[in-house]
């Protein structure tokens, strides 16, 4: 067949990991690689009755079409949300999306022309990556370090960079990494794109997953400018199947997300928001997350005092203080892409991600990121002993 | 604010017709406007069962992140329907969307570079027409007569235009006007498109809501060099709240779409996915639709008649033998834009969509499209006889 693309398909290929993902669905392989969420937790007795009511509302519009921007009483009930959260904001400000993966989808679309810059963290979601690619932006990655995007280096590259259009970031339990931006740093980040005129696009889908003292404030709470796009989402906290995220942004700004979203598909699904609206009428969200922080904190606790006891002794690992992954730093040399398509998955039965597919320039290939919340105890501590086992076989290998 | 968006977005801008239909949402109006299905209709008693048993799924996966091509266990059941309505395919075939809508968005994406041709019907759908703005086409609109879109027109145009690359056509009861394509057409258009080597986008929300006769092949089914990209949907014949809708393809454009679902929302709600399966392994979908169809021939019926009875008798309606709509075309000199805004909302209280809004090139502007589907007998005699009352009322002012 000949080539039919468009011109922005060029960026639109099939990711490196996608094939080894694929092999890590074999069942008798032990995944750390998606970010799922623990199914055993998910509030089942909860939403089935949600859903029991919602489905037989006498009038059926919970299963009929519903406005693009999304139920406004699910709206009201996210922008009280947000309120809690210390983020002030109206139902007004706020677009119901498909998933908060929809708002990078749809930002990016309204805002980037071929040959755009556009600003990441150094390794960043690849997800928002795949959705990015499509616009040929061309990308500038900022490192990190414990406390986040390094601000000098930012500022370099707004200076150097007059094109720069958008600026993408996860400040809280980054994916891949799970590092949190300090409070220090949001507001020098603020003060950057104030001064260089560019857009935040701030992506918090894992903000109340914290094991650990307060939420930091989001950075659309201290905008200035009205210049950051917020994303939220109940994928970690609710459950992932729903696809409820939204949006908050300035109102130009959410009304073009709004015209690309009925253009997209029309509108999220009624009956998920109603069930999500009427969930969080019935019942109290925030004693669900408490239960969901405890579980996840003892599952990191694991996750890094076996990784500390199986893996070779020069690796870092970050310890997130919440979220869902740990972010694992091998030696220069030991390539965790050709381990796990080599060793990994058939020595060792373990998925992980590979790190290099979360840098958007220049790839490292020595990382891994782990998640730590969706498999039960025995198996984390079963499939990293058997990882470091193989890491450890693998070197002792390579050494003689 | 200054002006952030990209260049695309100089072509995405709220409709005319948004405004109107916002005021036809006051519950006091009878409103002909939106394509909705009769909720009274929806089968509640067999999703609530469904619903049920999903969310009691002991391992939680029915509400976990699931493939981003859908679950197969629907694509299969997908493949099925397709192929028992004579449209051979496989599952490997198949991509499950949010809403055909969303069909329409990922192929314009995948193929329409900005001054590309892209071909519709004329009048066509709006919500086509929303996703394919983006993507800067330029657009050709072929007239129709009773039997779809006209084929001598349809070849002059691709004879004079060498960057065409897409034909956009809803063969079955086509929205706005209600017109089938014909047997000999289609084949036809298959032709043409085989000639001229473009993609044909076959959307067919409508399809299996026929009221007499069989339904007429696919264009996917007699396409002989696999250019027809088909969208079919659950929207109409099961419930819209669900979103859920489909794309069959030849594989390279499948996984191209496949890739821009990915970055679009990840996936379709796994929830969703999984009810509709669970009712299409339960319940005789089929028999379902038997009833759809019988109460929306009554409707279009008594539609058809209480036009005919209370509208002046110069006007001319179609007469469509399936789908949600008619389309009535009024005499040049009528604006139904500027009656909706003036007379049908405030002094009849009457909503339909008026018809310019349909045309891609060259705004007509005397024609409206009348939902017949979605409300109860009693309000399509009440609203019509009003309407009809308003509208000779407004031509006798007219006149003298």
């Amino acid at each position: 067949m000949k080539n039919y693309f468009a011109k922005r398909m060029d960026n639109v290929n099939p990711s490196a990991i996608d094939e080894l993902l694929a092999l890590g669905a074999d069942p008798s392989i032990i995944s750390f690689g998606g970010g799922y969420p623990d199914a055993s937790l998910f509030p089942k007795q909860m939403l089935n009755q949600v859903f029991n009511e919602i489905i037989n509302d006498p009038t059926g519009s919970t299963m009929q079409y519903a406005p693009s921007d999304g139920l406004p009483t699910l709206r009201e009930k996210i922008a009280t949300l947000m309120n809690e959260d210390g983020t002030p904001c109206s139902i007004d400000d706020i677009l119901v999306l498909q998933g908060s993966q929809q708002g990078i989808d749809l930002a990016a679309r309204m805002l980037i022309n071929p040959g755009d810059t556009l600003i990441t963290e150094d390794p960043t979601f690849l997800g928002a990556l795949l959705a990015f690619n499509p616009n040929q932006p061309n990308y500038a990655a900022i490192p990190m370090d414990e406390n986040g995007m390094k601000m000098d280096v930012l500022e370099e590259t707004l200076k150097s960079n007059p094109k720069s259009k958008l600026i993408y970031t996860i400040p809280d339990f980054q994916n891949p990494t799970g590092v949190t931006m300090s409070i220090e740093r949001r507001k020098e980040l603020i003060n950057l794109a104030n001064f260089y005129d560019v857009i935040i696009l701030e992506d918090t889908p894992y903000r109340h997953i914290r094991f650990e003292g307060q939420n930091l404030p989001t950075l659309r709470s201290l905008d200035t400018e009205n210049r950051v796009i917020h994303l939220g989402s109940f994928s970690k906290i609710l459950v992932p199947g729903l696809r409820i995220g939204w949006a908050l942004a300035e109102k130009s700004l959410l009304k073009k997300m709004s015209l690309l979203k009925v253009a997209a598909d029309t509108q999220t699904s009624t009956l998920n928001m109603a069930a999500t609206n009427l969930f969080l009428e019935r019942f109290d969200l925030f004693s669900h997350i408490e239960k969901l922080r405890h579980a996840y904190l003892i599952k990191k606790e694991l996750m890094l005092k076996e990784i500390t006891k199986h893996f070779p002794k020069n690796i870092k690992i970050t310890n997130p203080s919440g979220g869902l992954f740990t972010w694992v730093t091998f030696d220069t040399t030991f390539d965790t892409t050709q381990f796990m398509k080599e060793i990994a998955l058939s020595e060792a039965k373990v998925a992980y991600v590979p790190g290099g597919s979360f840098f958007p320039v220049k790839e490292q290939r020595h990382h891994a990121r782990i998640n730590f919340s969706s498999q039960p105890e025995n198996l984390i501590k079963k499939g990293i002993e058997a990882l470091g086992q193989s890491i450890r076989n693998y070197e002792k290998r390579n050494t003689n």
